[in-house]
C-alpha cells in the first residue's frame, strides 16, 4: 500500500489495460472514477449489444471487478463478474457480470445508475462510467492491407476487426462520430484533479475517449494534469510496430489540443530513452521511466508498483 | 410489523407459495430457513438445468427474492433477480438471479456455498437451502386422462406435466426416489423449534419434501411443531376439485407418520368449517382459520396478515 492522494482522480481507457490503472489507482486514490470505452462489438458484449440494443457492457464490467477490494468478499465478486459460463449452450461465452449489468439496465431504464447500483452492491472502491450513453463502432483506415499496393488506405469496420488488423493503423474516426457524452463524465472530468490515459489497447480503448467531440473538449479544457500510461508491449494487430513515441504521435494526432502533464513507461519498454525524452519534452510534459511491470516477465503492470508510481507522480516526489 | 418470534423456524415448499410464507416470516422470525423444491423441468430453470446440470435456480431465486428486506436496497435486489430478459433471442424468458445463482454454481462448485455468498450479497433475512443437492424429476399417477376407462391410471412425468395435468391426481413419485437431501436442510429441520409446510403447489413444491426419504425421517424424527398452511383456492391442474381436507389427505398419504401441530387456513377457502375442524382434531392437530388473504379478493397471501397469524401460534396466543 502505497498511502493516500487526497485528489480527484479520472481514468479513461477499457479492457485490461483500464482494468490494471483501475486496480492500482483503487490503492491511493480516494475519489476515483472510471470512463469506459462503449464500442465493443464482439463475443458477449456483442451479443448483448445485438439482442437488446444497450451498451456493450464488457469494458463497463471488467472496470467494477478492477474496484473490487482485496478482501474475500471483494474478490469473489470480482470473480463472479468476470466468470464466463461454459457448457454447451445458448449461454456459452457470457459473463455473469454482463448479464447483471444488462438486466439492471433493462430494470431500471438508465445506464448510469444501473452501474452505480451494481459498484454499491459490490463495495466497489470508485464509479465507473460509460464514454457515452449511446453504443457506437470504431473504424479504422490502415495501410498495407492491399497486397497490389501496399500504400492504399483500406477501411475496417468494428472494433474486432481493427484491434486485429494486419495493416497499419493511421488513425481512426466513430460511427456514429458525434456520439452524446455521459453528462456525469464530463462532470467528473470537469472537475478532476489528474486524467489518466492508458494504458491498453491504444487505437480502440484509449483513442475513443479522445474523438467522441464532447468529451474531448472535456479533457482539453480540464484543469487536470494528464497522465498518459504506455504500454509495455508492441500490441499485435493495432500497434505493431509501434515505438513508445509513436504511441504519443497517434494520441496527439487525434487530439492536438491535449496538454500532457506526465508521461509514464516502464524501462523494458522503452528502447531509446533519450528519444522518449526528446519527445515528451518537446510537448511539455515530463517523462517517469519506472520498472511498473511483473517481475515474472509478463507484459502485464504490476498493480502494487503502478499504484506506487501514481503516488509519487500525484505527490509530486 | 408483528413482533420477533425467537424461534428457529424452517419453511418447506417451492415457488409462489413458499415465497408469500417466507415474506411473511421474515417479518416476525429471527433464524429462519428456506428448504425448497428441486424438481422444476420447465422455462430458465430447466433450460439451465438441461445445460448445466445443475439444480433447477427457480424456486430457490424466488426463496431469496422473499428474503430480501423491505427497504429500497433489499427491494431493488428483488426485482433485479426476479427481472425476466424480454429481447428476441437466447436470452428471452431468462431471469437475473437465476443466471447469478448458476454462474456462482460453477465458480465456487458448491450449490449450498454459492446460495449463502447470494443471500450475503442481498442482505437476506434468513437462508436458502435446497431440498436435495442432485437434481430431480415428478412423476404421478393421474386418473381420469383416459377417455375410454375414467379409472385407469396414466403415469405423467415432470413438474411441467403432472402441474398441469387434467386428471386427477392421486400421488406422486421422485425419480430417482432417494435423492441425497442437503445435509444442511437436514441439520436445519433437526434443530428447529417451528416446521411450515405450505401453501403452494401441493403435489409439486410441497409433498415433494415429504418424499425425500431422508428429509421425511428428519422431519417426522424432529422436535419441531408442524404448521399446514393451506392454499386459499384449488389449483387448476394439480388440485383442482380438492378441499381442504384433500389437501390434507394427500399429505399423510404420503406422510402418514407426520406429527401436525397446526393447520392455517382462510376463511374464503374453508366450505365446510366444522368437517375441517374435525378432520384437523383426528389428527391431533389444533385449526386455526384466519383472514391471511389480501384485501383486494385475489388468492394470494397477504404478508403482513399472515405474518401475524404466524407469530400468534408460534407464541401459542
Amino acid at each position: 500500500m502505497s498511502g493516500q492522494v487526497d485528489a480527484s482522480v479520472v481514468a479513461l481507457g477499457g479492457g485490461h489495460g483500464l482494468h490494471a490503472s483501475l486496480s492500482a489507482l483503487r490503492r491511493v486514490v480516494d475519489e476515483l472514477t472510471a470512463i469506459v470505452t462503449v464500442a465493443d462489438n464482439g463475443g458477449s458484449s456483442g451479443r448483448l449489444r445485438g439482442e437488446f440494443g444497450v451498451l456493450p457492457p464488457g469494458d463497463l464490467r471488467m472496470a467494477l471487478a478492477a474496484l473490487c477490494g482485496d478482501d474475500e468478499w471483494g474478490q469473489t465478486w470480482a470473480r463472479l463478474l468476470q466468470h464466463r459460463f461454459d457448457g454447451t449452450g445458448e449461454m456459452k461465452g457470457h459473463t455473469v457480470g454482463n448479464l447483471l449489468i444488462v438486466g439492471l439496465w433493462e430494470l431500471l431504464g438508465n445506464h448510469v445508475a444501473a452501474l452505480e447500483w451494481v459498484g454499491r452492491l459490490l463495495g466497489a472502491h470508485g464509479r465507473v462510467l460509460p464514454m457515452a450513453i449511446t453504443p457506437m463502432d470504431i473504424h479504422a483506415e490502415v495501410r498495407g492491407l492491399d497486397p497490389a499496393d501496399p500504400d492504399v488506405l483500406t477501411h475496417v469496420q468494428g472494433q474486432v476487426a481493427v484491434a486485429r488488423t494486419e495493416g497499419h493503423l493511421t488513425g481512426i474516426q466513430l460511427d456514429p462520430p458525434d456520439p452524446e457524452p455521459c453528462p456525469e463524465a464530463i462532470e467528473a472530468v470537469n472537475s478532476a484533479d489528474w486524467i489518466v490515459l492508458g494504458p491498453g489497447s491504444w487505437f480502440t480503448s484509449v483513442i475513443p475517449h479522445l474523438i467522441v467531440p464532447g468529451l474531448h473538449r472535456a479533457i482539453a479544457g480540464s484543469d487536470g494534469r494528464v497522465i498518459v500510461v504506455l504500454n509495455l508491449e508492441e500490441q499485435k494487430g493495432e500497434t505493431s510496430g509501434y515505438q513508445p513515441e509513436d504511441l504519443l504521435g497517434a494520441l496527439l494526432h487525434h487530439a492536438p489540443d491535449l496538454a500532457v502533464h506526465t508521461v509514464l513507461a516502464d524501462p523494458r519498454a522503452v528502447p531509446d530513452a533519450e528519444l522518449l525524452e526528446q519527445v515528451v519534452v518537446g510537448l511539455g510534459a515530463q517523462l517517469v521511466i519506472e520498472d511498473v511491470s511483473m517481475d515474472d516477465g509478463s507484459p502485464r503492470h504490476d498493480p502494487e508498483k503502478l499504484a506506487g508510481a501514481y503516488a509519487r507522480i500525484m505527490r509530486g516526489v
